[in-house]
């Protein structure tokens, strides 16, 4: 089914102590993309400026990636973020933003997109996502992320995004930040009374939690990874696994949930162990399949 | 199969959000014992003073506890720990702890117990861990447990240690420090070639992660719990539930360590929901049973 995707095409700088990776692409949208598209065709929607040194069409090559709705504004420079891990490499240290385009209005969803059944709205102001939700056709099955900024500042927006949309994806810190709780199920219990059917918190190298407003609750580890080169891009990967997985499957009942979120945790497993896009570029499907078995097997008892 | 545990035990006080427990019942043997008891027979070893105001037969009333191996020393004083738990509840902040019979000789393993066939040392200084490993005969399955000060400060002995256990237990931190590795897979491969056959990590509220020198792992998540009212003794009770199994089962193999694993995690949840021996006292071992399979339930996909 159609998949479509809003979110940031960046330019990033991104130190570990596997070494420096400099001016490579990256961004919410990108790396969704890539781990959406072995699942399931991708409808991408995302700004960039004439800046860009990247051609999304190479970097998509062969892919089942619809770049009508990727914008090149002429005057505009594209999004740039500078960040460093330290050893545990459980939290990105932001060096430097700029947010360029990201700070202008949102690209326009193609009208050819407007029927699509699964929606990604990755990080962004909530009231520029739920302008772009409303671009889209009632029925959809939608998901969003959010960030700290938002939570702070924004919270009256991002609460009427919540009771608008299916699914919220966020991390462990933002879950507690929005619903002030730090046990994590009370933090899904309050987040899932400001109106999504289900919450997916993100838990790094400690894996995910999902529950849904019928109670139901599923809880994955993380793949394990002996080598963690580069964390950039885990979380919008698993969300691209997760919804990829879903828009292929047609259905959004929780074992379909559930066997979303493993692949989701699959495919970010692939995403960390290289710099920016170098693991999931010579990725297969026959490789998350194979890795979602030894998962399976890992955690099986 | 007989299940020998030598460890403290303690007279404690507990502060967490939730309230404050005064010179309660603590100290790993016996949370070990409760916990073990739910599976098999539980052969008792530990000291107190003459001032402990707690009648151990009492405490293991109705349950398989051989307290032979229990010592009051008339002149000595019981191990006491004053202990806070901050709102996250993940880690213990020690705000005073007095070790008086743990800072003198280890109690003698009475003779009978000598035949045992699953032994859990639980955390004391290495050197006197391997002076009641070298009480029981050859052919045991041995568990020990440690923690950063012998880590620190008795690196040789626990080595040596290590040398002749079959598994250690550990929490995450401690496995950081004993390995010098901060990524948790390379840590198990690093403990796994100081000697024991099984490495088994202790996550907290993140679950925990088992592996073998056969390359096997296993990892699974705590069972989710919306109220954690006092973690003390939850490492213990783990431990607990683990052993008792494998002396239940009586077999060490793979899939019974997995089992195994899957009921200290079950057995630690009913510690933590209730402060002292609250969650443990008048637990059933259906109950035990029963959220087992709800854990392989909200794991499962």
């Amino acid at each position: 089914m159609s998949l479509l995707v809003t979110g940031s095409i960046g330019i990033d700088t991104v130190t570990t102590p596997y070494g420096v990776s400099e001016n490579c692409i990256g961004g919410s949208a990108v790396y969704f993309s890539m781990a959406a598209s072995f699942f399931s065709p991708v409808r991408f929607t995302g700004v960039i400026g004439s800046d860009c040194p990247f051609d999304l069409r190479e970097v998509f090559s062969g892919r089942d990636v619809d770049l009508e709705g990727l914008e090149v504004r002429e005057h505009s420079r594209t999004f740039r973020w500078k960040g460093l891990y330290h050893d545990a490499m459980n939290e990105a240290v932001t060096e430097k933003v700029e947010l360029n385009v990201l700070a202008e209005s949102p690209p326009k969803v193609p009208d050819a997109y407007r029927n699509s059944k699964y929606l990604f709205l990755a990080n962004t102001a909530p009231a520029l996502q739920m302008e772009l939700l409303g671009q889209v056709e009632a029925g959809v099955f939608s998901a969003a992320d959010t960030m700290n900024c938002w939570i702070d500042g924004h919270l009256n927006d991002l609460k009427a995004l919540l009771g608008r949309i299916d699914a919220l994806i966020i991390n462990e810190e933002e879950s507690r930040m929005l619903s002030g709780e730090s046990n994590l199920l009370k933090a899904t219990k309050s987040i899932l009374a400001m109106g999504p059917e289900v919450v997916l918190i993100k838990k790094g190298d400690s894996g995910s939690i999902m529950c849904n407003k019928m109670g139901e609750q599923f809880i994955l580890p993380a793949f394990p990874m002996a080598e963690v080169k580069d964390p950039t891009g885990a979380g919008d990967s698993f969300a691209g696994g997760f919804m990829g997985y879903l828009a292929q499957a047609g259905k959004t009942d929780f074992k379909s949930l559930k066997t979303a979120v493993a692949y989701g945790t699959v495919v970010a497993s692939f995403t960390i162990s290289e710099f920016s896009l170098g693991g999931l570029t010579c990725l297969k499907r026959k490789d998350i399949d194979k890795r979602l078995e030894v998962l399976r097997k890992v955690t099986g008892f």
